[in-house]
């Protein structure tokens, strides 16, 4: 008897080596599933492979709720959404209360805390970020010395005929993404390149170069020392973290970033030709940088994002102390906002700020909460106003 | 009382569009997840913040099986492994069987069929791919006119002094991924920017650009036409179908990807200053590339892949019939496989094939399976035989 368990023990140890096996130099095979698809009516098709899946649900940000999706034999979960208002969606399967990216969709929302696939609904009139047959910029990849003795990555767009063009020499747009987002997150989600594309090709953008930087770099230092690190907190947003954390980034895009660009591509270099602005956390950063180097930059915008007045009032007394100086330094200072946004309140706040110390801006509040539909609205508006 | 169900109904209605809206224009929350943790002994400790599962386990290619993981009091699971042999290894957690990607961790497997993590577990001396201060070349996204109407995407290594040395050509790798990869892949997972700009420090590469294009090109002609695709069988590699596919490939590489890049990159323009590379099908396609056009390419790498006797005979004996004209034609023929590679069979085949017909070739044949891991070994030592 025991002799016999051993050697069903061992046919199982042999059966479990050999699927770990398969596993390890196998692909993954079954049915093919296509995800998503959009259909004419611009409602969207989704489908998720889990035959051993109690409950499926899609989640997304054209939804109010999640979806129900029901299965076929073949274990493939779906669901036909009604229209979709054409758009950038991130969204994401609920596979029995687990979050999944769609495994048959290469789009993705590089984030460091969650993980999502985006659906594009494509317009019968192209959306701003629609890839059209206009010439096309480059996006690049690159390592620049940072802080502390690290490498730090970027992206860069440089816009269609900087490679051949070798005279001329452009302006230049930092541009920062949000809380947990990553460098990638202006390019994958925000579509920078194809909107600067479109608007370049259509003469409503002067061709510039746009610089997409890391906003964690905080994070990354403390990481160097402690081993590990924490995202900054979303919603408290001028408590001491917040203000040092905008420090340690601010430091790093003016000593490290900023000549690196220089040096490396043909960038004119004066503040009328550098802009700077962000989203959500990119945003705070955004307005502490500018205030703190009046002769850095000369062009600001802040999307989904504000200081509040205490703030102002104790770091950055000398914008509103002399309002006309301000209002003449600053080419342009855009703040936007959706109305549906969990930032609107201080957005708001800080507007009313700025009208009652007389320092100008330009206001657009919009529909919609603090999400990248949004983003790419405010990145297309305001592309069209810089450097001009 | 029916009153009184109907305002709980109410209630509960109110709550629900309460969530969503908050679902939709709030961050996500929750603790602070550290995910992957490398140890000083190379072992690594992953966490999964999921309250309400039943039961994760940790899968990656550095595991024989899947790791159980263990839930604290926060809802967060984690597992420290045993020390892992350095490398980079995809790696995903298993959520009551549903495979989720590392929502802490930003480094990911672009594929069209799966979602996976990366861990990279460094060495004391440093790999092959490590991020060390040696001067950097750049990675570049780019559109081209591509099949049928359509744009492709494509990624490009220059290597570092590209931007620099206007005066300089370079000779160009093209070099493809596999099965349902991305033209990402090779940048993300096979780290091709770090391993060149290592070797070339070190002056064991020529500098030259490397572009990696993306492989399923008949899929995106057939999602054109019929509003779907499914990718390219990963088993059965010479059916009309694979021919099929290769060729739409071949084709798009050479009337539009090549003319693009020899217009819009400082190359050196003969079959000399040309090699063909990929791994897996990206291999086949490389394969069936050369012997089509031996006057295009002098350089072949074919990593984790072949192609059949049957194949040869009927299609390339060109190849075969005059081996010395082909031994004089081909500057490097290298064949790879891995002795767990599910392809190592078929391999041998082909290089025994090759033997029996007097054609040379390098052959290298190691430990491992169809594994990036060995992906990345094949091009680090194939980049230093390129060109000299």
């Amino acid at each position: 008897m025991n002799n016999k368990k051993n050697k069903t023990h061992l046919l199982c140890v042999i059966i479990l080596i050999g699927i770990a096996y398969m596993a390890k130099s196998q692909p993954p095979r079954g049915p093919f599933v296509v995800s998503p698809k959009i259909n004419t009516d611009k409602s969207a098709t989704f489908r998720y492979l889990a035959p051993n899946a109690k409950e499926v649900k899609l989640s997304g940000q054209f939804l109010k709720a999640p979806l129900a999706m029901t299965k076929d034999t073949a274990g493939i979960w779906s669901v036909t959404t009604e229209p979709i208002k054409p758009d950038i969606y991130p969204y994401s399967f609920q596979v029995d209360g687990v979050t999944a990216m769609d495994p048959a969709n290469v789009a993705f929302f590089p984030n460091e805390r969650f993980k999502a696939s985006l659906v594009d609904v494509p317009a019968d009139e192209p959306l701003v970020h629609a890839l059209k047959d206009v010439p096309h910029g480059t996006v690049t990849y690159e390592y620049y010395p940072s802080v502390s003795g690290t490498t730090g990555s970027v992206v860069v767009y440089t816009p269609p005929g900087y490679e051949k063009e070798r005279a001329k020499k452009y302006p230049v747009y930092y541009l920062i993404s949000g809380t947990t987002d990553t460098e990638e997150t202006w390019f994958k989600v925000g579509k920078t390149n194809l909107i600067l594309d479109n608007l370049i090709a259509e003469g409503k953008a002067k061709p510039m170069i746009i610089v997409m930087p890391y906003g964690n770099i905080a994070a990354r230092i403390s990481e160097q020392t402690v081993g590990g690190t924490k995202p900054a907190d979303p919603v408290v947003r001028d408590n001491a973290d917040a203000v040092a954390r905008a420090k340690a980034f601010e430091d790093d895009l003016l000593k490290n970033l900023l000549p690196y660009i220089e040096k490396n591509y043909r960038t004119i270099n004066n503040r009328e030709n550098r802009a700077i602005g962000g989203f959500s956390r990119g945003g705070g950063q955004t307005l502490r940088a500018v205030f703190s180097n009046m002769d850095k930059f000369a062009w600001v915008c802040s999307y989904s994002s504000f200081l509040s007045p205490t703030e102002m009032d104790n770091n950055f007394k000398h914008i509103t102390a002399d309002p006309a100086k301000t209002n003449k330094q600053l080419k342009l200072f855009w703040v936007s906002v959706g109305d549906e946004d969990f930032l609107y309140k201080g957005t708001l706040e800080f507007m009313d700020y700025l009208t009652a110390k007389k320092v100008n801006f330009k206001r657009f509040v919009n529909d919609g909460g603090h999400t990248w539909m949004n983003t790419k609205k405010y990145l297309n508006e305001t592309a069209q106003l810089l450097f001009k």
